[in-house]
């Protein structure tokens, strides 16, 4: 068979915590597959610091590591990651044709697992100290704040819901608000209720800046303060703080799907059933772009396990979710 | 408050992977946490030779390591693990009762994750070489056997399945059925025309006992044959083979829940929503004791990880699962 025309069993769109996961199961039962990762394969997880909530590392364990690690895993049992973008999956009935920049490819089975981003506010600082005092997930980064004070961004739903949750840590919390709440009611009304001490609320006020130094013992700048403005009275604030989380909105990297014709929701992640199947047949999807997504390693990764099951019943001829284990 | 009558915030039936994996999350967001676990933390793994399949472990880590691991994660965050049977649950509304060999304990939430165990055929050797030649789940050990003799013994739809995906790995089958198929007409007809080479069916044949030698330059002895028994000629028949995988169906850890009055599928495992929760209120469910259940310890782990959340939601007063992340 032509190069050009081989039809892969399965190809994987991305190279994450759920797309390793699905592959490790796959190329282990010989199911032979290709990732495409348009940029760094590990995901998400290779530009965190620190990853202390995967289960089986006791003490935590460096987010590059852990990204290597399940690369390297999948690779042992011949796994195949390629770089280069998907843009577009067109159905052809028996098999999928992925236009790749670097050309067409074809698959039987395509999984769908190129995460989501999270929306960014674009100040100075925000980059210089990702994951080093600028967070986005809470659930994930939250903890390291103890008793410190932090600056919250957003006036969402998912920034009043994370600002109250982070009181679990931290001492106090200013809330930066660009304009005003965009969030229910009913949550406004939670956090005015029941944190009201720990969470100052500062509407009509833009993130400018955010600044560090480089303090005594410590290898790496960490942050001390954000800078915004107040935009009634057009003054400069300062904010005094031990770190910053950003809670503007997630960026699922689903275009290319949205654009093929596989149904997103209004985020702009893809809808799939329970076994994981999106509306294009042979298409499946996991982790941080699936609607549902929790952003947690841990669900990406049992995500993964568990679509590669499907996938083995789909390309046995069975429907999805129909094997008895039992 | 006395001793007696505290009532914990969470109690988790069971300290395998998902358990274990939901008290990391629980605890690193400071829910107070109490793990019962009647026998040994880490559950079913803490049996399993070799996991090969956990993402991150690049060549894969000692069952009981990995167990080990999970329990000093938990630990370190402030998890309790407490010896004990949960004999039943009784709903109180707000507080939950559990009534263990330990006396009564009270929780505002349970998470049910008390796994589930292979039922087993009950011949010599068979537990001698457990997990060492004797194996219940093809998708976790299949792949030890490439090119490797194996006898299946099971007449059902798992043992079919499971027979016709070993087929990737080994190089010849004995399908040993007590008496005739329990298996779907489709699946039987599928095995006959596509693995018929591959594949040899005993009708009628006991597995009696499993036999193994010690072969030079291993330190454990290993499985070498299986002697069963034609019940139509009532004669002995020795198979040569590297493995036996039993597939003669799941025991989940249940009993307890369905003496609780918490709903139980036809197989013996707990219902749930796509939120994990029981029909009972604030009674949760991961892991191998779901109905749904994948037998994986990567799906086990992500549902302790999105169960944590599930539960967060619910302890703030919110329904599970309608918090917004983005």
């Amino acid at each position: 068979m032509d190069i050009d025309t081989k039809v892969h069993e399965l190809v994987i769109v991305g190279a994450g915590p759920a797309a390793l996961s699905a592959a490790i199961y796959t190329t282990r039962e010989d199911i032979q597959t290709v990732l495409y990762e348009k940029a760094v394969p590990g995901g998400l997880i290779s530009t965190t610091d620190w990853v202390d909530n995967y289960p089986g590392f006791p003490d935590g364990i460096a987010g590059l590591e852990l990204g290597d690690a399940m690369r390297k895993q999948a690779e042992r049992f011949g796994a195949v990651i390629e770089l280069g973008e998907v843009m577009k999956i067109v159905n052809e009935g028996e098999r999928k044709k992925l236009e790749t920049t670097d050309g067409d490819v074809y698959a039987k089975i395509v999984l769908i697992a190129t995460g989501s981003g999270y929306k960014k506010i674009g100040v100075p600082g925000e980059d210089e100290y990702y994951a080093r005092g600028v967070h986005y997930c809470a659930t994930c980064d939250g903890a390291f704040y103890r008793d410190k004070r932090l600056v919250v961004v957003g006036g969402g739903n998912s920034a009043v819901q994370e600002a109250m949750f982070l009181t679990r840590f931290s001492s106090h919390i200013d809330m930066l608000v660009r304009s005003d709440f965009r969030a229910s009611e009913v949550l406004i009304h939670e956090m005015e209720k029941k944190f009201k001490d720990k969470i100052t609320v500062h509407k009509n006020t833009t993130t400018d800046e955010i600044i560090g130094e480089q303090k005594e013992g410590l290898k790496f700048k960490t942050v001390t303060k954000v800078i915004g403005t107040d935009k009634i009275s057009n003054k400069k604030i300062e904010f005094e703080t031990d770190g910053v989380f950003v809670f503007v909105g997630l960026q699922p990297n689903t275009e290319f799907a949205g654009e093929s014709g596989i149904e997103l929701d209004k985020i702009g992640l893809v809808k799939s059933n329970e076994n994981l199947e999106t509306n294009m047949p042979g298409v499946f999807v996991v982790g941080d772009c699936r609607s549902g997504a929790t952003m947690q390693i841990a669900t990406a990764v049992g995500e993964g396990a568990t679509a590669a099951l499907r996938i083995r019943e789909y390309l046995e001829g069975r429907k999805a979710g129909t094997s008895t284990l039992y």
